[in-house]
């Protein structure tokens, strides 16, 4: 029993048979969009909340995780990333964190509903802190149909920041897509998904990774670290390279990088390659 | 809100503003103790869960991630371990990983509360494997009594794998009972302790950090690792050695070890090693 004392919001994860509460203090927005619901919630202790069709998307406590790890190991892996495509992350944190490599010539942000980008630029104001750099693109449009008909080779990192696969979401976790963004990237080109629970979703991770490899890709990986707002607190982004070793990552520049990270460091990126014993099956 | 047509168990953590819950099928066990309260339910997705004091202790299916960071990293930093204390532990998953290993010749598993390791032998039976190894002491007394008498310099690896800093385990994050480990070890000794959730308890950490450096021990580090059932999902062990560094691990002997694992190896320990960002301030 969640103690009725306080307001809070849960999250039931069925298929695990688990659920996470927060203790909430203010409901500061509902709205039904074309595409799904969206709630932002004022929590007692992990910032704002952002909620789409019931599942947490982020807290203003915990995202600095999946927004260093779903940008740096891909752009550290990249020989010289300048254009930079992300499909989805509409509260702009990964936007944020793909825009602090100088080297970054141009950054796009597919996000298909508008309104989460609006609201994350009232509710979480400091992921949303790059959306007025000259090089970042805001584009509000469908990423399926956005990565059809991209320009073969044109592209240097693609970073899938989607909500989970069910709903709109969907079609960015098939293998059309994956094969799509296969052709948009350049020879040395990288992609990166966030690819869920790898205690949850061991099968889901399995078939990101068979999807990659059928598109070409060369090296693929899957980096797993905590992310205490989703269910299991454990999370993870799967990387693929079109050419060359994952292992061979920028450690030098990681370690002269000219901007502030909170937990990524040249360490962590080696330490999320790390495969667990039950992973290595995948 | 808590779908109503499952029955739960929650357990709230207050200073988090959080709170985890889990679809239980049955309430197995309900005993008051002379020193607390112990549950044991059987969850829907879970397996079995032991819960102390409304705390949750372990499931049956995360716990291989608890059990094997807590022991392994430990005993494969120590050049011979010979000799290995557990204080707590009552479950009996770090001795069954203790003796794990071949070389170890006596675990001592000196746990306050006899009633925890009766109901883990029923409802964690896969725990408890290892009890009935001669190898294998089963003490039920206070370990902080058990280690003010203990002979110096006799012990090689002791692990501290207690509840939370509250109630009975209140003592054992103290600096005299850190002490009286320092002084239990032999010259090669290492200890290594369960030190809570590296986001929501870093000053604790911090604290144990500053004890086990005024023990005197040299090289100490603060290993990450999931742990679904607890709060944030992330968890820590921190790890002291009396000399030498904890970077100079057996590796090739994990990577020959003798037994199957389900998380821990090599890459694993040393991933566990790398320190995030925001922890380096500690």
């Amino acid at each position: 029993m969640l103690p009725e004392d306080r307001k809070w919001f849960t999250e039931v994860c069925k298929e695990a048979g688990s659920a996470q509460s927060w203790v909430i203090e203010e409901h500061l927005a509902h709205e039904v969009t074309e595409f799904q619901t969206i709630d932002i919630y004022r929590t007692a202790k992990w910032g704002n909340l952002m909620v789409i069709d019931g599942f947490v998307m982020l807290t203003g406590r915990d995202n600095f995780l999946y927004h260093e790890m779903l940008s740096h190991p891909a752009l550290y892996s990249h020989p010289a990333p300048k254009n930079v495509l992300i499909i989805g992350g509409g509260d702009c944190g990964t936007l944020r964190e793909v825009l602090r490599h100088p080297e970054v010539h141009s950054a796009t942000q597919v996000e298909i509903d508008e309104r989460v980008t609006r609201l994350a630029e009232i509710h979480f104001p400091e992921l949303c802190d790059s959306n007025e750099d000259p090089r970042a693109h805001l584009l509000f449009e469908d990423g399926l149909e956005y990565m059809r008909n991209i320009d073969p080779g044109s592209i240097d990192v693609i970073i899938i920041d989607s909500t989970d696969p069910v709903g709109p979401a969907e079609g960015l976790f098939g293998p059309k897509f994956v094969a799509d963004c296969f052709r948009a990237l350049g020879p040395d080109g990288i992609m990166t998904q966030q690819s869920e629970s790898p205690l949850l979703h061991p099968h889901l991770i399995a078939g990101i990774r068979q999807n990659m490899e059928k598109a070409g890709f060369g090296d693929i990986r899957t980096l797993g670290f905590p992310q205490p707002c989703y269910p299991s607190g454990w999370w993870s982004a799967t990387m693929a390279a079109k050419s060359g070793s994952l292992d061979d990552f920028r450690q030098e520049d990681i370690r002269h990088r000219p901007f502030p990270t909170h937990y990524y460091n040249a360490q962590v990126h080696q330490a999320a390659l790390a495969v667990p014993v039950f992973m290595q099956a995948l």
